[in-house]
């Protein structure tokens, strides 16, 4: 059994690659809830819906989120209802339809483990999708505006501000009382590979590893724990990963991940531009494995994912 | 000033026809909320839906009810992941610009008068709609079912059910404590002509004057008060305003309506083919106006708005 710590994009695109190695229902992603939002009335999952519709082979090629052959209507109407104050958070036409169904199913009593797998069923996805938590954990983003410092949510930070705005702290409403969702912590325990994608680690992965004992299940199985270094030569690929972490004390390098994620995975696949900072990775106490890491395509993904799980075994 | 009491698609028509020969910014529509619902988690107002929509030219001249120039794509996926289940009320992708604004307002603390006002403006409506309430007044039906008697609520009955079960009740649950909306019982107080709308007796004008008074005020203004009838030798034109008045103890007649209008209506516009009962509506004690009453088009709209209008002026 393979566990993936999943974000959005990052994630969904490792995941992509797994399965294409790895026989999908060996395959459990325990995903990001974070970023979740209640907006305009629906209940609506960003990392969720990114990694379900990636895998589904439905993503929206021209946004990078969404579904693909995607309408705008129901956001044209809204932004003329409320000229231009409302619609920044895009959702296509066809994306309405899985906020109102796992809305209705919420309200109907289920958890969203529950509403996740149906939908995941319903894209006949083999992978099996975990929440991070049934409970509501809430990234909320302090920054640093005009007016001085105020804190927001995560989607008023990542999709209103642009995440264009200095960030001075990332805090997690509800975590104390949060659990970890159903079979997230069995799944990490009995897991052959656990694999820590190369998403945002501070407002991504953080979550995950922050709910309801997942991290210390994870550092308990840190010998079978693999990362992969969403930074690249001091940047993130896509985001503000890189920004991030600098704003909030840690390195913006691959070095910056490696002291992250030294307790919790034994390995830490780094990209080769940043061949040369391996020793100060290994010198954070993780493993540096030095491999191409952007995956712009399938096969791409699929030979990242080979070392991945190819690192596990000569780790464990 | 001119009120009219106002469902869905009979009062629409007729408002059609009322600014069509007077004044817009003369006349308010007080709309039945009764048939409100929320719906995947967006608060839905049928009727006031089909009053704003017809009166800015947008319904949708196909089904009688959303949004012109509609697309389906929400609806389908929410089909496609509930194997049918969900989706049964249809929410065009247009349509769902609107549920997602009101829902947004609504959260935001506005009132459903405020939001109604809004939405009037943005279609550029001259016309004034009040909500009947900004409580919940909530329209629920008993229906005879293979299992017995059960109570469900309006649209469960009108669309999912297609309106074709036997109703033995007809409960608003609220209405004790709901209040009339803002500034409805003084423009019923000063109107100079009150229209009760040729909508469904029991479900559409019924809720309305069973609301905070609204009822008693109309009455109090009896002789400024026209009502025209929905039903027309004993059927409803649309929907199942015969079968329910049958049901629920009254003639599905003009002269039920007569017996029910009475108290809060001096006139009421019968259609020429009831004009052989006019005799027996002025023995129920409400005044039969003869006219043609089908709103087939514009022009038949506007010339039973003049029959309505000049009715006030012979009355009062």
């Amino acid at each position: 059994m393979i566990v993936a710590l999943a974000g959005g994009v990052g994630a969904a695109r490792m995941l992509r690659g797994i399965v294409a190695i790895a026989n999908p229902s060996e395959v459990t992603a325990v995903v990001n809830t974070g970023d979740d939002t209640v907006m305009h009335g629906l209940h609506i999952s960003p990392d969720l819906d990114t990694v379900t519709y990636t895998l589904a082979g439905k993503i929206n090629p021209e946004t990078g989120w969404g579904l693909v052959d995607e309408t705008w209507s129901a956001m044209a109407e809204l932004r003329a209802y409320s000229q231009g104050r409302m619609g920044w958070f895009n959702l296509g036409d066809r994306d309405l339809g899985t906020h109102l169904y796992r809305t209705s199913r919420l309200t109907e009593g289920a958890t969203l483990t529950e509403v996740t797998a149906e939908i995941a069923a319903r894209w006949g996805l083999g992978v099996r999708l975990l929440p991070m938590s049934d409970d509501r954990v809430e990234t909320r983003v302090v920054v640093m505006e005009a007016g001085g410092a105020q804190e927001i949510g995560f989607q008023d930070y990542f999709v209103g501000r642009h995440h264009d705005v200095a960030v001075t702290e990332v805090r997690l409403a509800g975590i104390e009382s949060a659990s970890a969702g159903p079979d997230v912590l069995d799944c990490i325990d009995q897991a052959d590979r656990i694999v820590i994608c190369p998403s945002n680690p501070i407002v991504s992965i953080g979550p995950v590893l922050a709910t309801g004992g997942i991290g210390a299940a994870v550092a308990n199985r840190r010998d079978f724990t693999v990362a992969v270094s969403p930074i690249i030569a001091g940047k993130a690929l896509k985001g503000p990963a890189d920004r991030m972490l600098a704003a909030l004390g840690h390195e913006a390098s691959v070095v910056g991940v490696a002291r992250m994620w030294a307790p919790f995975a034994s390995a830490l696949v780094i990209d080769e531009l940043d061949a040369g900072r391996a020793g100060e990775v290994e010198a954070a106490g993780i493993r540096p494995i030095v491999a191409p890491t952007v995956m712009s395509g399938p096969d791409e993904a699929a030979a990242l994912a080979r070392v991945v799980l190819r690192a596990r075994h000569e780790t464990a």
